[in-house]
């Protein structure tokens, strides 16, 4: 394939998510990255914002699913209604990123794609930036780049990825071979990858030709890469578009990018990227981002406190009064309340699961 | 002054209170008393439901603010409205009760009232009952009854009665003299006193003439007797007794009955009253009174526990979601929310008087 010495530079953002971890703040059609879960603008404004002084709008696209497109179309007027990737059903990050790709291999055989994400909070945007142009200087060079953040704590919620050998040392953007990505660890696994120093977490975040991406897609997938040509093969009538991914994508398996592609892909390398990010991916990574009082409280909306520490209170409109508690989550919505133990956020997903079986759809 | 033998039998209810305790579900405009707390009917309706069988609706009584008559008297079609003696404001139960022993005594010289709290629980209706006959029968004798609850614990929450000599043991309804009424206790005494047995919890419950009533509160409270006189004087009239009332009582000195005039009353006697008396005063005596799960939780309204112990959720419509907690009060309405732990539900009046305060009306 003829190949230009440079590709465009697109950045993908994926806001096809729901988490249910935010519950019951997020909902399935209101989904975390549409929230104002931080300051005034959404995660998905935040996102979109920090990308602007480096991408023109018509090189930010958005890979969501239609039933969040009327939600995050509005709250970003400046991007292309055409850059709105949307799949008919959400299949996982790994058949989202393949459809981004083959729509930028219709524009540019050579385009970059820097894959980002929508529900983390990044606090040093120049650094980010430095970070996605040195990504971007890989990715010409036909490596598959993850953004690896230095751990800050043991966390058993990510997967990690060890360091190999230094491919670049020459600038301060140093970019790592992959020896290898791991899934998320237990407590001890977590504790003995922290200390040692050659691991960092994965971001969900990679820069890659898209046809590289699709390369390997072709190798690791190769069912899902026959889908996603017959989709392609569609792109030039956008009826027969809507009609081939509305019977094809249903078909499709589910897979994340981690397990389907990055395992076992070549030529993978890693940056690590300081730059101030944190994951808004449940109730207590928000606490942590958010300032707190000198009882290490958060609260948020009308509040009366006696005795109260360490705890989060999300409200809106009601009051919310709490009395010799401490280490608790609340959060408060129109149809639904949160009492949650602090160290059992991640169960809120029991919750929307129960939810679920129960057929309580009005909540979930 | 010429007396009957017997006088006729009222029950006077007091159901002027507002129960800060129970906040946010009782509030200023909306009391304890007119709440749906247990079962279907409000305590109001159930302080009338268990005395209909033994007083007919004119000789049932109900003392309280202005405020509450339109919450309170269409909860009890059946009493007669001008059976609603009203106070302009609140001014603690010895006001409250002189005005309606004048009432009394202008129906029947010889009356004789039986006081009774509409923010209590009553198991053993039939042995209430069976108390309120013998203590009409004391109280016929010119004594000041009251009814004394056998403690199941070392409340420091009520006042004690300690019991002195016995009045007449020939029935199983013995008559205590008593020896002394005490203030509230702190833990050590309250506990000393439990396991003498001779104290018993001061149930608020009262039986007497009203003649007797207002004897001792000219002996003991002389100022507010003559301000009684005045208003009874005025009481031929409906509009003067309104202008009269509203006039004097403003000027009323706030008083408990107990301090005001037991504690230095007369021929004072108690009787034992077991009678499966619980008392509403607070989140946590609530939580004793419903029958609980497994785990030891009171749920109500729409909920989803995952992991919670010995937790109450008052809930109504909005679905309350508890993750990981125990021992915790969740009480909700519709513009205010409680968390409070289960030993502090005390506190909620600090709550209430941390809104009274800041002048946050809306929500007290």
């Amino acid at each position: 394939m003829a190949r230009r010495e440079r590709g465009m530079y697109y950045a993908v953002i994926m806001a096809g998510g729901s988490g249910t971890r935010l519950w019951p703040m997020s909902r399935r059609n209101r989904p975390k990255q549409s929230l104002k879960l931080i300051g005034e603008r959404t995660l998905f404004q935040q996102a979109v914002d920090r990308l602007s002084p480096v991408f023109p709008p018509d090189r930010i696209l958005v890979v969501t699913k239609s039933a969040h497109v009327p939600l995050l179309q509005p709250q970003t007027p400046d991007l292309i209604i055409d850059n709105f990737i949307v799949e008919p059903l959400g299949r996982g990050t790994a058949p989202a990123l393949g459809l981004a790709a083959v729509h930028l291999r219709q524009r540019d055989p050579d385009a970059v794609m820097a894959v980002l994400t929508a529900d983390h909070c990044i606090a040093d945007i120049p650094a980010f930036h430095q970070v996605l142009a040195g990504a971007q200087s890989a990715a010409e060079e036909g490596y598959l780049v993850t953004l690896g953040i230095p751990p800050t704590f043991p966390a058993t919620g990510y997967g990690y990825i060890q360091k190999g050998e230094i491919l670049s040392g020459e600038s301060d953007q140093p970019v790592y071979r992959v020896k290898r990505f791991t899934e998320k660890p237990d407590a001890q696994e977590a504790a003995e990858m922290v200390s040692g120093g050659e691991f960092l977490w994965n971001s969900g975040m990679f820069i890659w030709r898209a046809s590289r991406l699709l390369e390997e897609l072709q190798r690791q997938m190769p069912g899902f890469h026959s889908q996603l040509l017959e989709v392609e093969a569609s792109m030039r009538d956008p009826r027969e578009y809507a009609a081939t991914l509305a019977r094809v994508w249903p078909q499709v398996g589910e897979q994340t990018i981690d397990y389907g592609v990055m395992e076992g892909a070549r030529n993978t390398v890693v940056i690590p990227a300081r730059i101030g990010w944190i994951d808004v991916g449940s109730w207590s990574s928000l606490f942590d981002l958010l300032p707190r009082d000198p009882a290490g409280n958060v609260l948020i909306g009308p509040h009366q406190t006696v005795d109260t520490r360490d705890t989060l209170v999300m409200g809106a409109k009601r009051l919310i009064a709490t009395i010799g508690v401490d280490n608790l989550v609340i959060v408060d919505t129109d149809d639904a309340l949160l009492v949650c133990a602090k160290e059992r956020v991640q169960d809120v997903r029991i919750i929307v699961k129960q939810l679920e079986n129960a057929k309580h759809t009005e909540w979930i």
